[in-house]
């Protein structure tokens, strides 16, 4: 190996520049992969019905932190988060693989513990578990999860279908993830401190309930076959409302502008933010992990959402010269830049 | 959390063992799920096609080190260890997706490196990388790949249809792979201590060459479509030929009867085996990582593979009631046990 050898650091690519970086130059050449890298899910061809493919990754240390998530619940939100990329294509979950490496700190009812989260999973989202592969590790524990779905050809949604004067829509509350996780790391410093004091998280419930506990919007799914409505493009709010947005203009070639007042936020989020002296709008912007669906609908399907139960419309796309901008309460208006993905 | 908890070790259970203990309350509902957990692949119902999928993890220090595995040829093994399953069901594989979890002591020069191999072995086995998940650990590099195939429904070939009187065939020769890693062990050994001397691997390119960069039997599934055979049963040889054997057995109800003279074992295989004062036989049942098929077929088929190129007859299944057994180049008879998983 050469001492001159060049070293990039992977942090100065991010991940989706990273994951571009490595692989733009692969061109699918499977008549039957309709999609491929850069959207929630892959789509294999399949006839009358595509499948849908997404897999996550899920790290001790990165994304969970065992001190205060039980296994149960983080078996069962490993396997959420990867149905929420299947229900972001507007297709239906059928399947999982579950893949894990533990290290032998790990005991058998330790991992039925992990298990009984992901298979109340698969029963809540009427899926199957159908495979995986499970090894050890040095240290700690890595998920790896793949949801398989079925769509209808002409029902799926990208990310990059948005066109100009579409309505943004988002079905529920973001923030709330985040700051639930903030108060989880503030008591785990107390309790390492002061190993006598209880814990007090007291009215609290609903934040750290959306970080340990979160759901896939799957009954918006069925909201949308009910009301034959199709949204224009759709992703799923991991990284955060910024981060998702910027995507689906990115890949859409097309711009946003986003209500502040539009955005939902849970009072318990806005109360705890302040608490935190976070500003609550930001908090809803760049927290993540709320894994509600961000999508854009056709102005004409408007009564079509109007009346539905948790959608909150939260803007237009405009055109791309106009970029991605949110406009606060106050009349002021911000560039919205991608803050997603910052674990490197 | 009470302290009289129970506590029981993972290495109790082994890999089989465990999963069935942790899954086996899982009763598939979907009625696409031809099958799920137990088999190289899972098989989804997709009409006139099923979706075969196969995923495997990974992870650095347990198998594989960086000491001695080019990164490249890190890449190009993992992806041939997934495929290598899809190929075990009969079936083509069309898709991948790569979840990878790694430290910031990996470049992104490394990422390339590891890339590159990737990519290679899509290109080879014209397969698509369709999606996947990059974030960070806190120590090492976990990769978890997901392989999707396509198999006609007639085609299709479990561990399960093995039946008395079927003859046992493999691929290509087993137990070099297990003895390539031994060089590369005892040479890092080696070089720990002397960092001076360089490693002599003279004569040993075969053995290295079949634990570094394995290839999957793609043109023998290709031979079987132009030979219009279907074996009974077929499992490929990850774990060790007495392991997979052991699948196979324990999965169709029958016994097998195993000739020595019979089990393909590479002459530099042979003679390494012997340096290292281990028995031939030994390394080629339980040394793993071959990547061969091993698959039983009717008796009425022995002529459509007798004169295929690589295709080893090993044996006969038998009874149940006759169990498992290896008979002897000196005519002794040795019971057969499944040694195969043993990372805990």
């Amino acid at each position: 190996m050469a001492n001159q050898q060049k070293r990039t650091d992977v942090n100065t690519l991010g991940e989706f520049g990273l994951i571009d970086h490595l692989t733009n130059k692969h061109q699918p050449k499977q008549p039957s992969t309709i999609r491929g890298i850069g959207d929630d899910a892959a789509v294999i061809d399949n006839g009358n019905f595509k499948t849908v493919i997404s897999t996550d990754m899920l790290v001790e240390g990165i994304h969970f932190d065992l001190a205060y998530t039980p296994l149960e619940h983080l078996g069962y939100k490993a396997v959420v988060v990867n149905l929420s990329d299947i229900y972001a294509m507007n297709a239906i979950p059928k399947q999982i693989t579950v893949s894990m490496a533990l290290s032998n700190r790990f005991s058998v009812e330790a991992l039925e513990e992990l298990y009984k989260g992901i298979l109340r999973a698969c029963s809540f989202y009427n899926v199957d578990l159908v495979g995986g592969d499970t090894t050890s590790s040095l240290k700690g524990l890595c998920l790896s999860i793949t949801a398989i779905g079925q769509g209808e050809t002409d029902k799926l949604v990208y990310r990059t279908g948005a066109k100009v004067g579409d309505l943004i829509c988002i079905t529920g509350d973001v923030g709330a993830s985040y700051l639930g996780l903030q108060i989880l790391e503030r008591e785990k410093q107390i309790h390492a401190k002061h190993p006598d004091v209880q814990p007090d998280l007291e009215g609290m419930d609903y934040l750290i309930g959306r970080q340990l506990k979160p759901e896939a919007r799957k009954e918006i799914i069925q909201l949308f076959r009910k009301a034959e409505l199709v949204p224009t493009s759709m992703i799923d709010i991991s990284d955060g409302l910024a981060s998702e947005l910027f995507h689906i203009c990115t890949q859409s070639g097309v711009g946003a502008f986003l209500e502040e007042s539009g955005v939902p936020i849970h009072p318990q989020a806005e109360e705890m933010a302040l608490k935190f002296k976070l500003d609550p709008i930001t908090c809803a912007l760049s927290g993540g992990e709320d894994y509600e669906l961000l999508f854009t609908i056709d102005k004409k399907d408007l009564d079509k959402v109007k009346y539905m139960p948790d959608i909150f419309i939260a803007g237009e796309i405009v055109d791309e010269s106009h970029g991605i901008t949110l406009h606060t309460k106050g009349g002021n208006i911000h560039s919205i830049t991608a803050q997603g993905w910052q674990h490197f």
